[in-house]
């Protein structure tokens, strides 16, 4: 008997609300294929990474991919182990990391290996490198898109003050570290809650942190912060928070657009713009957003080197935050809108056991 | 007995309103000094530069520069002729533009030399380089700073699709000339009425040019006028404008902020950002403010060559709009607000007469 996978397919977009299992998505269950093709390979999913950007993959606003398309499996950024290989390339036991959507099994074929191959994890007993740096530092969704939007888009340098929104989430508390770990002079972060500002200070060592849930003035708590004015800021969450940011940007400072994640509900209303946009001018401001996908030929091999480094000599805090199976990983999604999850804790479902003989710290 | 100079002197700041003589500005006459300390030099002012920018200096926003001093003479760029020197470099006679003021003479001393140079004009009988073209093109607040804003904020390059918006105005016409001589694929100005849209497109050569006025769906006109989306857009407008724009951008667009004409008047309760600033991030847009005057140590040179170039093989084109007497000129200031000049047309306020010997084209 072929073995069942079980997906969720995208079959409604969402119009300005949350993500709903049953409404926007459909749970599926379908035979896997007996044989491969030449070039195929079977990958057992383990995690799925469960990010905002989701949010905006289920909608069809005008984005930076296609859309995931309806009727299809969700395109969700997922971490497997081959168990049946045509491909010596990727034989039985590989990790790998990649889009393999939001279900329990994929088959990888040439042509997608082709458009985008996946990234072999060389996670193994010695290896010492812990899945979970693979799950919350060393991807795509949260780690190098910290490192990107840091370094490259914000261009920040030793001896710069760098300010993070959403600093407690996935990215913005590696961007935190890495901006620490590259000579930042001041690093000051903002989050949701008393809980978060003590993880931000006292985990992360942020030099300052605001919490604005108990700030009614965003542009008076940045300017005790950043007495001296802000040379990068790397905004998550936008609204608010980037109209009191642009407040405070020094002369030629640089404003790393990462994301707006208090607005990606509402996204099909439009992200409206910041209310001191005119400082653009005044300051010289460069307001760049980007996506980290387009450098991966450039900065992936430095990147990976850096987090390794990081890893070995223990310089740099991550974890993940496991919710449990693929059939409540959409509701699970919300955790990233309302705050529902340890401070700086990278979301991810767990799909299927990892292999037991592999200790995890 | 001693010379006398007639000044605007800025005495109170606008609130959200347009500039007014006798409000804003006093008028003053004061003598002149009869000797000059060593290094000084007396330049008697034959134009005064009438720009959007006098609007912000006049404010106290947050801006590029210090505010315009409260009772002091009124900032602004001037063009002017030595009349008594104690200064070797600047012999009675030079021509030279730089920041003097509304006066109808200046005392330039050694140490505001030291700060910032006034630039010698070449301007003589035989150079070819007529005063209207230092006026309209060669000078920092028109020529120059379209030339920063496309070349370098805009990093235009051959085949790039270039939307101007403000493009029948004196930094505008530059901007879409510049970039046609620049081996642009295709130009596109943005302007207010029939006069304006045939003057871009029979004068300027633009390839497709909007009435903004004749147009209630700005997004869907760019999308005609640039089908295949824009590489550089180049705003002096802000507001819808650079809202539509947003949803035209190309893939790594730049949008180079020059200006935001249509709120300058009310810029005192801030500029507010575009609505589509999403697009920031789904395009993985660069939105960059500049200010010429940072760019003058790089640029200026090859500026000058590339304009006295065009001016020398008639490839450029560019006039004047004179406003006559120092009297007037905060008045005829509300032409740049209100469009009430020829299209492409450099506004200047004319102070004292030219020389007469030398024929003006």
């Amino acid at each position: 008997m072929a073995a069942i996978r079980q997906s969720w397919y995208l079959v409604q977009r969402p119009k300005s609300e949350k993500l709903e299992a049953g409404k926007h998505f459909e749970w599926r269950e379908e035979p896997l294929p007996e044989t491969l093709d030449a070039g195929s390979f079977l990958v057992r999913h383990i995690y799925l990474s469960l990010d905002p950007t989701n949010r905006i993959w289920a909608s069809d606003v005008p984005q930076y991919m296609p859309p995931s398309p309806l009727n299809e499996v969700m395109r969700g950024l997922t971490i497997g182990v081959v168990e049946k290989s045509e491909n010596s390339d990727y034989p039985v036991g590989t990790y790998v990391s990649y889009l393999g959507g939001f279900t329990t099994h994929n088959v990888v074929t040439k042509e997608a290996v082709a458009a985008f191959p996946p990234g072999k994890l060389d996670w193994a007993p010695g290896k010492n490198v812990p899945l979970t740096a693979y799950l919350a530092l060393i991807n795509l969704v949260s780690g190098f898109t910290a490192y990107v939007g840091l370094l490259e888009t914000g261009a920040m340098k030793e001896g710069d003050v760098v300010l993070v929104s959403g600093a407690a989430g996935a990215v913005g508390s590696m961007v935190v570290q890495m901006a620490r770990l590259k000579g930042a002079k001041r690093v000051v972060g903002i989050a949701g809650g008393a809980t978060k500002k003590a993880y931000l200070l006292e985990e992360l060592g942020c030099d300052a942190a605001i919490d604005y849930k108990a700030t009614d003035n965003m542009d008076a708590a940045i300017k005790e912060a950043c007495p001296d004015g802000v040379d990068v800021f790397f905004d998550n969450v936008g609204g608010v928070t980037l109209d009191a940011a642009f407040l405070n940007m020094k002369l030629n400072g640089r404003i790393s657009i990462c994301g707006a994640i208090n607005m990606y509900n509402e996204i099909e209303g439009g992200v409206s713009g910041p209310k001191n946009f005119g400082m653009t001018l005044m300051q010289r401001l460069t307001v760049k957003g980007f996506i980290c996908t387009d450098h991966l030929a450039t900065l992936w091999a430095p990147f990976e080197k850096d987090c390794k480094d990081w890893v070995a000599s223990n310089a740099i805090k991550y974890s993940v935050f496991k919710t449990e199976g693929l059939d409540k990983a959409i509701e699970s999604l919300d955790r990233l809108f309302t705050g529902d999850k340890p401070a700086g804790a990278k979301l991810v479902c767990q799909i299927s056991a990892e292999p037991d003989h592999i200790p995890l710290p």
